[in-house]
C-alpha cells in the first residue's frame, strides 16, 4: 500500500519550479513577531494601504444581492471603464472587446502564454525578474530563456541580445516589464518602441507586464499599446490601485487572440470573482486618494535614496517606478540570502533575498519594498545603519 | 504591418479547445429578455440563492481593514475549518496540512493536472462530463480520454472499462463525480471504493470531483477520503454553499503531492481571493439556511420528476443528486441544440443541449438546473407542456 501510494502520485516533472525564497523570509519574520520583535516589512510587493473607499463602498452595498458569476471576459460596464482609462492616462482609443477583465495578473500571464505559445516554444525573460514568468512558463511546458540586463542598457532586454538569444533559440516571446520587479528600473519611451518594433519585426510575440503603471517617479512609463496593437498588455489592480487581496487585473488582448483567450477562460476560470470587478470598477473613482498613496511611496523613496547610502548602502539600480530598491550588498556578502537572514535577526527589518529574481547574480543584492509608512522607512534607515555598524 | 500580424499573432495550437454551447444559450435568452420576454432560466448550473447570511456578515465585517495577500495555501483558519468539517460530514480525521484553498474548483483541476501529470500524460474522463475536464487537460498538454457510460453503470466509469481503455491507451489518471454534472447521477460507495482500488492498484491517480456533495437525494454521496489516502479530492463552495461568484474552492491534497500544489500555487496564482476565504469560513455556520436551500432543490426535482413525464418529457437519467435533470429528447429531435434554441424562443424556457457534455450522444440530451424557484418549476414544466402539445 505503502509502496503504491509512492509509486502512484509522484509529483510531475513539471511541478518541479522553484518555490519564493521570501516567503522563507515571511515565515522567519511572522516566528520573530509571535517573539514579541517588532519587524519592519519591507519584503512583500503590496501597499500597505486598502483598496480606495469607493471601492469598498461599492463592494459592502453589492454585497446585499447573490454574487453570481459574470461574463467569462468581464463584467461590461468595468471592460468599458477599463478601456476609458486608456484614453485618460495615455490618450489611446482601445476596443473594450479588446479588454479581459482576469484574477489577478497571474492569470493573465496563464492566458497570455496559454493563448499565445505552443509547449517546446521559447520565452525570453529578464534577470533579475519577476520569478513567475519563468516558473509559469516551465509549468505550462514553454522554455524560459533569460537574458541578463545590466546597467549597459538601463538593466532591460535590448534588441540587440534579443536578437543575438532569438539566432541561437529561436524565440517564440518575449516579457518586457516597465517599471520593472525586483529593481523598479524603467524604459525609456524609445527603448520600449525600439524593442518591441525589432521583437515583432522578428516574429517575436510581446507580453508587456504594465503593472506598475501608475508608479513612476522620474519620467513617465510608456503603454506598449500606443507602439503595436500586436503587444499582450498583462495590467492588475493589486499596486496602483492597491488591491492585492482581490486578486483582479487585466489584459489587453491583440484582436486574433480575444476568442483564444476567451475560451481558455470559460474552461479555465468560468469567471472572475464577482466583488472584486465591482469593487475594481469604482476603485477608479477614487483617484485622489491613490494619489496620496502614490506620494507616500514617492515620499518613502526618497528617504531610501538619500538614508540608505549614509548608512552605507550606496549601491543600488535607478529606483525608477514601482515601490522597489534593488540594492548591491556584495560588500558585505556574497551570500544574500544569508545576509537577509541576519538582518531580520539582528536588526528587525525584511527584505528578500536576489536570488528568486535571478539565481546567479542575485546573490549580491537584496530588494527593499517601500511600499509601507513613511516613518517605518525612517526607521528601517536607522536600525540597518546601526546593524552594519557593529 | 498587417501580414506580420497575422503571422505573429495566430493563436497557439492548445488554445483551440471548443467554447461552451450554453453561452450561446445564455446570450439568446439575454436577447429575448432584452425584447421584454420573461425566461425560465435552467441552463446555467448555479443556485439562485446567495452565500449564507454568516458569510455576508463575515465579508462585510472584513471590509474595513485592507485586503492582501494571504498564505499560499489559504488562510489557516480557513484550511482548519475545511479539514473539521470532514469530521462532521464523513466521521473523517483529515489533517489541515491536506487542505489546499482554491481559486473555485477551476483552480483545483488546474492545479491537480499540473501536480499530478505531464504533458502527454493520459487522463480518462465520463462522457457525458463536464467539458472543462477534457479542455483543461487539453490546453495543459495532455489527452484526455473519453469513457462512453451507460445505464448499465448508473452512468459512470467502471473498473471494466477503465481497465480496457488502460490496456490500449495505458492511463495515468481518471477524474471521477458523483453527484455528476450534467447528469446529477450517483455512484454507489461501492461502486466508487470499487473504481478507486482498482485504479490505483493499476497506478491511475485518482481524482474525485466532489463538488456536488451535500446535494444527495437519494443516497448518500461517498467521500473518496473514506476509500484512499492516495485520491485528490476537489470540492468547491459554489454549488452547496451558493458561492459561484466568489471563486473559492478547495482540495484534498495526498501529502506527496502538498508541496507540488504549494509551489505551483505561489507561482500560478499567488493566492486566493482573500475576502472570498473569509466568507467562506464564515459560511460554514450558515447550516440552517444552506439545508433550507437543498429542501427547496429537493422540492425542484419533486416537481420535475413528477410534472415532466407527465408533458412527454419522460425518459432522463436517475436524478440522484446536484441539481441537474438529464433529458432525453430524441422523441422530439435528433439536434439537441436547435431543440433548446426553439424550447428557448418558443416555450421561454433555458436549458443547455448535451453536446457540451457528450460531443456524440449528447445530440439527444438537454440538461435542466433546477437550482431556481419551485413556482419557476411549476411553470416550466407548463410551459414545455403546451409547447410539445403545439
Amino acid at each position: 500500500m505503502l509502496e503504491r501510494a509512492k509509486h502512484l502520485l509522484r509529483p510531475s516533472v513539471r511541478s518541479a519550479v522553484p518555490p519564493f525564497m521570501v516567503m522563507d523570509v515571511v515565515a522567519a519574520a511572522a516566528r520573530l513577531e509571535s517573539q514579541g520583535r517588532r519587524i519592519i516589512h519591507m519584503e512583500v510587493g503590496q501597499p500597505a494601504a486598502g483598496a480606495p473607499a469607493t471601492a469598498i463602498a461599492a463592494a459592502r452595498a453589492a454585497l446585499a444581492s447573490p454574487l453570481r458569476y459574470t461574463e467569462t471576459l468581464g463584467v461590461a460596464s468595468l471592460r468599458r471603464r477599463i478601456a476609458r482609462a486608456y484614453g485618460e492616462w495615455h490618450h489611446l482609443d482601445i476596443d473594450p472587446d479588446r479588454i479581459v477583465v482576469t484574477t489577478g495578473s497571474s492569470a493573465g500571464f496563464i492566458l497570455s502564454f496559454l493563448a499565445a505559445f505552443d509547449a517546446g516554444d521559447r520565452v525570453a525573460v529578464p534577470l533579475p525578474g519577476y520569478p513567475p514568468y519563468r516558473h509559469i512558463l516551465t509549468a505550462l511546458g514553454c522554455e524560459p530563456v533569460a537574458i541578463e540586463t545590466s546597467a549597459a542598457t538601463r538593466w532591460s532586454i535590448d534588441s540587440e541580445a534579443l536578437l543575438a538569444h532569438h539566432r541561437a533559440k529561436r524565440l517564440k516571446g518575449v516579457i518586457v516589464g516597465s517599471p520593472a520587479n525586483p529593481s523598479g528600473t524603467m524604459m525609456t519611451a524609445n527603448a520600449l518602441a525600439e524593442l518591441i518594433g525589432c521583437a515583432e519585426d522578428a516574429g517575436i510575440a510581446v507580453i508587456s507586464d504594465e503593472i506598475y503603471h501608475g508608479l513612476d517617479y522620474t519620467f513617465a512609463a510608456e503603454c506598449a499599446a500606443r507602439i503595436s496593437p500586436d503587444t499582450i498588455i498583462v495590467n492588475s489592480f493589486s499596486k496602483y490601485f492597491c488591491m492585492t487581496g482581490w486578486r483582479i487585473g487585466w489584459m489587453v488582448v491583440p484582436p486574433p487572440l480575444v476568442r483564444a483567450v476567451e475560451r481558455l477562460q470559460q474552461n479555465l476560470t468560468i469567471s472572475v470573482p464577482t466583488l472584486s470587478q465591482i469593487a475594481a470598477e469604482a476603485a477608479f473613482e477614487g483617484r485622489a486618494e491613490l494619489e496620496n498613496v502614490r506620494r507616500g511611496y514617492e515620499e518613502n523613496r526618497h528617504i531610501l535614496l538619500d538614508g540608505l547610502p549614509r548608512v552605507g548602502l550606496d549601491s543600488f539600480l535607478p529606483a525608477d517606478g514601482a515601490f522597489y530598491l534593488y540594492a548591491d550588498v556584495s560588500r558585505f556578502s556574497g551570500d544574500s540570502f544569508a545576509f537577509a537572514k541576519r538582518m531580520l535577526e539582528e536588526a528587525g527589518v525584511a527584505a528578500t533575498p536576489g536570488v528568486d529574481f535571478d539565481p546567479v547574480r542575485g546573490k549580491n543584492f537584496l530588494r527593499f519594498c517601500y511600499a509601507g509608512a513613511p516613518e517605518e522607512m525612517r526607521e528601517a534607515v536607522e536600525r540597518i545603519g546601526a546593524w552594519l555598524r557593529k
